[in-house]
């Protein structure tokens, strides 16, 4: 698993902040602002839970207006299943920042992670809006990174850049979780910021792409968190030419942010508690893209492919039998299975390479490609193994 | 966990026989037969898994034909994934029988249990067939059943008798595994026999009736088998009048069924490899029976709440998540979940009795409650917790 890397984080016309203003009551840093220099564009996208928190609904709300001045985000408590009181916990956070700064109601967006159904101690956050805003400055991006993560083993950030009709472009993110892993934390969390000039519709479309391809195609387990929010403002203080959709310049800024993150939603499979191994399920030759998704999903989710990966088992059985289920058009004399660059499966049969599968998956990363020959669709999710640690942390008790 | 139980199993009309034909390494019995005196009745109910297994689409042919005469079972290798030789070796294995006792074409069913992707020795089955039709005996279900267990921790039979139409109807059934939750070893079978007088039709109805609501609302963990096979043989021979669908005797004898089926179904619960609490999932006041039971199943098959019970965390927030993403209508602000007795949650808010809800929980039975407040439909499934040992069995190499 990797190891803490320093970033010399930051953002043209951003500021970030991070303080300990008491929630966790480890005394870590729980409190965190990102905040634009000028109003941004701004795009979200949410997690499908029906059940959602607080700051989920409020955000969801703020971002169809289309701009914001930033969001502030607390650890150690995800006000969810809190009710009113946790809708009024959510605005007085956003209330506090925006009477801090002189910004109208609505400006700013927030988010929380940590436990559920437990009321959020709110005259915490509001005392430490003072000193949060002190704190504010251009390379504050590493210490509210550090106040975003609850038992992440590593903080989570991401720097791309590149050149966009003749101005350099930044992307910077900073991540939290693994899904809904830690025992009770719930939610991954992931923020970016950048300078490009680029507007609501474009920007909505292109963290939805994005997001489908990189945080939406990492499974750690199967389940969904109340919380998870992926959020991306754009200040526009590059100063180019606005980046229109479906232009060389959109396709360009697609794949910077890809690239950012890509790189967060790996670190995230990385994280995955008690995970040994980095597993890449490719499927290929599926009949459609979402038979393509489905398959690697359910072979992903598997709890015996997860734990025969942990015991270094190349347990092709279990791959067929997850594909057999998983709902799609398959025919099992069709598929081939590679491990690694080794073919245990071709045509639905045993290749008799066992020995030399089992030896090349005992990595840490593997590559499992599945070929269904079915038609000309493809599908990419990252997953971790299941191990004994897993199940450590998450029946642990909670206090 | 439950320990052995000794039935003297029996089932008028009926002979078994069980014995080591050399397939499993360890010398222990693997090979089973169940024969009807007289031409039987038969119904079956079959994986849905679209790889199945050659025995699976064997049977699947000759039980439309709505007579049999038995079936031959082995353990150790399940046949499944073995292409055209796999489909020769489970018609060598029926034909072995059929053969040996002059049987037609068809007459014999067959089941496999055991890893996949491997050819059958089937050759050693059928020099099995002569010492396994020599050992036919009324008494011989015990044996039949010692020889169909994988890694059963303890073998799983039930014997339900009860009066329809003034005669005494025996329903017996012998079970082995848990889905798909052994390292390879794939396949929940249930054989069950009965003396009653019923037609094919009625039959059929009544198994997969009483399967829904037993074999099918046990969940283990997300996966189900190439081979997972329910079969029913009813030989007439208690020779009263027949039993006609939507008739009280056919809701005896559903009932019979339903007795015998769920505690197979129980059984196999328990012996979750790793099992240490036996959780009932009941939703009650779901839109729709289909959504009930989405939401029972989203909840059964929750990696965070199964390691939660294994805690014996009463961690009612995982239940909502899950709630929140089985894809039901739902308003949180209407959900009351109850721990075995004590209300966690009260119309969507944390009541306060978390203490209580911990100390009830820390039992090997466990109920939880969940009352949607949408609607009238209720379902309920049962599973068990995820635990150490959970990983460690699957984790570990197959051979």
């Amino acid at each position: 698993m990797p190891t803490t890397e320093q970033f010399n984080l930051h953002c043209p016309g951003f500021k970030a902040a991070g303080i300990s203003c008491g929630i966790k009551k480890t005394g870590r840093p729980d409190l965190a602002l990102i905040l634009s220099d000028v109003p941004a564009v701004v795009a979200g996208v949410f997690t499908t839970n029906k059940v959602k928190a607080a700051p989920v609904i409020v955000d969801m709300a703020r971002v169809k207006k289309g701009k914001a001045m930033g969001v502030i985000v607390n650890s150690g408590n995800a006000n969810a299943c809190t009710g009113k009181d946790g809708m009024k916990a959510a605005l007085k956070m956003t209330g506090a920042v925006e009477s801090a700064l002189g910004f109208a109601e609505g400006e700013i967006l927030v988010a929380s992670t940590g436990v559920i159904g437990v009321p959020l101690p709110v005259e915490k956050a509001e005392a430490g809006v003072g000193p949060l805003v002190g704190a504010l400055s251009y390379g504050g991006f590493n210490d509210a990174l550090g106040a975003i993560m609850t038992t992440d083993a590593f903080p989570k950030a991401a720097l791309a850049s590149g050149r966009i009709g003749g101005k350099t472009i930044t992307i910077t993110g900073l991540a939290k979780g693994a899904g809904m892993i830690c025992p009770n934390m719930a939610t991954m969390l992931a923020f970016f910021t950048t300078d490009a000039v680029i507007g609501k519709a474009a920007l909505s479309r292109a963290l939805k792409d994005v997001v489908d391809r990189t945080f939406n195609s990492i499974i750690v387990d199967n389940d969904t968190s109340t919380n998870d929010t992926v959020l991306i403002f754009a200040n526009g203080v590059s100063s180019g030419a606005e980046i229109k959709a479906g232009t060389p310049g959109y396709r360009a800024f697609c794949k910077l942010l890809f690239q950012a993150a890509s790189r967060l939603a790996h670190l995230i499979v990385k994280d995955g508690e008690g995970a040994t191994r980095f597993i890449e399920i490719a499927v290929r030759g599926a009949m459609s893209a979402p038979q393509a998704r489905m398959a690697a999903r359910t072979i992903a989710e598997s709890y015996l492919v997860k734990t025969a990966f942990f015991g270094g088992d190349p347990n092709w059985g279990r791959i067929m039998a997850a594909l057999g289920r998983a709902g799609i058009k398959m025919n099992e004399e069709k598929v081939n299975i590679i491990f690694n660059g080794v073919p245990v499966v071709r045509r639905g049969l045993d290749t008799g390479k066992e020995v030399e599968a089992a030896h090349a998956i005992k990595v840490k990363d593997v590559a499992v490609g599945i070929e269904l020959g079915m038609g000309k669709a493809d599908a990419t999710v990252w997953t971790s193994d299941l191990s004994h640690e897993y199940v450590r942390i998450n029946s642990a008790y909670r206090t």
